[in-house]
């Protein structure tokens, strides 16, 4: 194998590449990335097993072949390597090492067997639909934050992709959880979608998802299988097994009665809750919600530490309220707010309580409240 | 105690106070922030025990007082209150808690009696003197990263400040070593600094010495005795204990026969030293320098990994030279020259390696080679 490529082109290709590798390996090659040459392309491929991504960039080639190395010691190579450099790619398929060349510098790297790469199975999707970059930046941005971190409830681990109903349409609908806070958020049906099964996208191939969707001209092709999920954007596949588990029946935690409306600036809220959940203790960081007449009073009582107190002007007008949540909770759902107010529907302290933005009904988060 | 202050000033002083204050205190008191209100000044005090720290800041004081809070969570209620604001601190003197109010936020504080906070026994001063900013900046900016972490060399865990001889001439100079590398600073002498004992300056001073030397025209106020050091800028003093113990002589470390003499620019010879550490195994990281008139090539050798060459152009004229460095070692050297090119100054394989910038003589250090 030999060819040359020009480094931007590698950096993007070997940095997407090393995020995949899973950093402690016992299987060697599992750190390694796979270079095939071929044609004018090079292809570079990375999996743990559970991911795969395959990243093809133009390249001169010159001897045809492939090999793999160290993704992450590539990485850094090439990361150190000037602007502009064009980099040559030389393996004799003998010595059992690459040469990496550029300019003067010169590295030799060990090399594994080819044939001991792991190349996932290709799979048969039963639902092949394309959508807009933005569209599923949207979708995941908005829900990982609730993605749950406890392994024994593996089923929460990950994204619910799946096609819903929402007032008499149907919406591919993204949903995350852990128990104390959900988020929900849809967009409108792609075309081809609609026969997609649900499947639980885990949180790792979420992040490296989002490094596919920085384009906001890119059309995304997503593919869809009961135990896969295929992810194509111009020049890079990510390919990810699904959790193998049933996502719980959410519909039934998302409150429908919740008559008490409290509208407020999604910005000034945030700030003033996390002031005064600076003198919380760390375990509990309960915040105190009182609401009456337009008027917001956040506190906290820590009896160690202090107490806190903050008033803001806000849009209620139902019956009085005193409610408590943990700050981290209310702070992580009023910075999914970006373009209108928050609305919070109440109906008791005891029950969950539902936000949204201004009368958005796209995106809708639930969260537990807590006794204080 | 009531006062009134701007939130700038305030942060600023509490800033300072809550790095002074370690996180991790067995003794309660030593957690919180001395506040005393007087006049038409607020003096806030931290301590560790070895070092204090004293800010005077201008307020309304409405009633003189003083008491003692928490300086973490002092710190962060003022870091997260919005710019501009006018805080307000309060403390009756019986409730057992100050209250901090600025606008609508409400806080109140747990207090410690102001009688148990520990004040530093003032000293008396065997040399007192003055420096601009600048001049104590790069004396201890360029010697620090030499200070050793290993606790038992107590002696070396700081950076020796003590009069010198250079070239016949007294100068002020500073030292840091870990017995692998280097580093001699030297400054002319401030009038009155003549008589100034030899002062071992803990790291953890030196790191909270270098937030009062940022601006470029302050005067900077040194005092210094046998066991303690004192550095005054407007507004601020930063008070420490000196490391009881005797640095080691130096001087006879420090290599004057070296005679190979290698010029490179610093910055192109840090990057080359950079890519070809890449491959080297993470435990010694050594960097092979081979030295032949004109030519330096830098290169590593990992047999589990690979290897890496690089070539560089460079004014050498003496004989042939192959010499091993660790590549952490040359690129902390390497990055402390920047105006000039990097002087190397050899004798042997074996032997310590002076460098130093251009033909300054006010900045040299000195690496031990490795075997390679």
């Amino acid at each position: 194998m030999k060819l040359s490529i020009e480094r931007g082109a590698l950096l993007k290709a070997v940095g997407q590449a090393q995020s995949v590798v899973e950093r402690r390996n016992t299987i060697p090659i599992l750190a390694n990335v796979l270079i095939e040459a071929e044609g004018d392309t090079v292809r570079f491929r990375a999996t743990d097993l559970d991911i795969e991504v395959v990243d093809d960039a133009p390249a001169k080639v010159e001897r045809a072949g492939a090999t793999t190395v160290s993704a992450v010691t590539l990485h850094e190579i090439v990361r150190k390597l000037p602007d502009g450099a064009l980099v040559t790619l030389t393996d004799d398929g003998a010595s059992g090492r690459m040469m990496v060349d550029a300019g003067r510098s010169n590295f030799s790297l060990a090399t594994l067997p080819r044939e001991d790469f792991p190349v996932m199975a290709s799979s048969e999707y039963e639902s092949n639909f394309s959508a807009k970059a933005p569209v599923l930046r949207r979708l995941f941005d908005k829900s990982k934050f609730a993605i749950s971190t406890e392994e024994t409830r593996y089923y929460l681990n990950g994204v619910y992709m799946h096609v819903a109903d929402a007032d008499g349409a149907q919406v591919l609908r993204c949903v995350a959880t852990d128990g104390h806070r959900l988020a929900r958020i849809d967009a409108p049906l792609p075309e081809g979608a609609a026969n997609m099964p649900g499947v639980i996208v885990p949180r790792k191939t979420v992040g490296e998802l989002r490094k596919l969707l920085d384009d906001d001209e890119a059309e995304i092709a997503v593919s869809v299988s009961e135990t896969k999920v295929r992810f194509a954007a111009p020049g890079i596949t990510l390919t990810s097994k699904v959790i193998d588990g049933t996502f719980p029946d959410y519909s039934r935690v998302i409150p429908s009665g919740n008559t008490r409306r409290l509208e407020v600036d999604a910005a000034e809220f945030a700030q003033a809750v996390d002031r005064v959940a600076t003198v919380s203790s760390e375990r509990s960081r309960a915040v105190k919600m009182a609401l009456d007449e337009d008027r917001l009073v956040l506190s906290v009582n820590a009896p160690d530490s202090g107490a806190a107190e903050e008033e803001l002007a806000v849009a209620y007008g139902d019956d009085a309220l005193e409610i408590g949540f943990n700050a981290k909770y209310l702070l992580e759902i009023a910075s999914q707010v970006d373009r209108e107010n928050a609305v919070f529907l109440f109906n008791s302290a005891g029950d969950p309580t539902l936000m949204r933005e201004g009368n958005d009904q796209t995106a809708v988060y639930v969260v537990m409240p807590m006794r204080v």
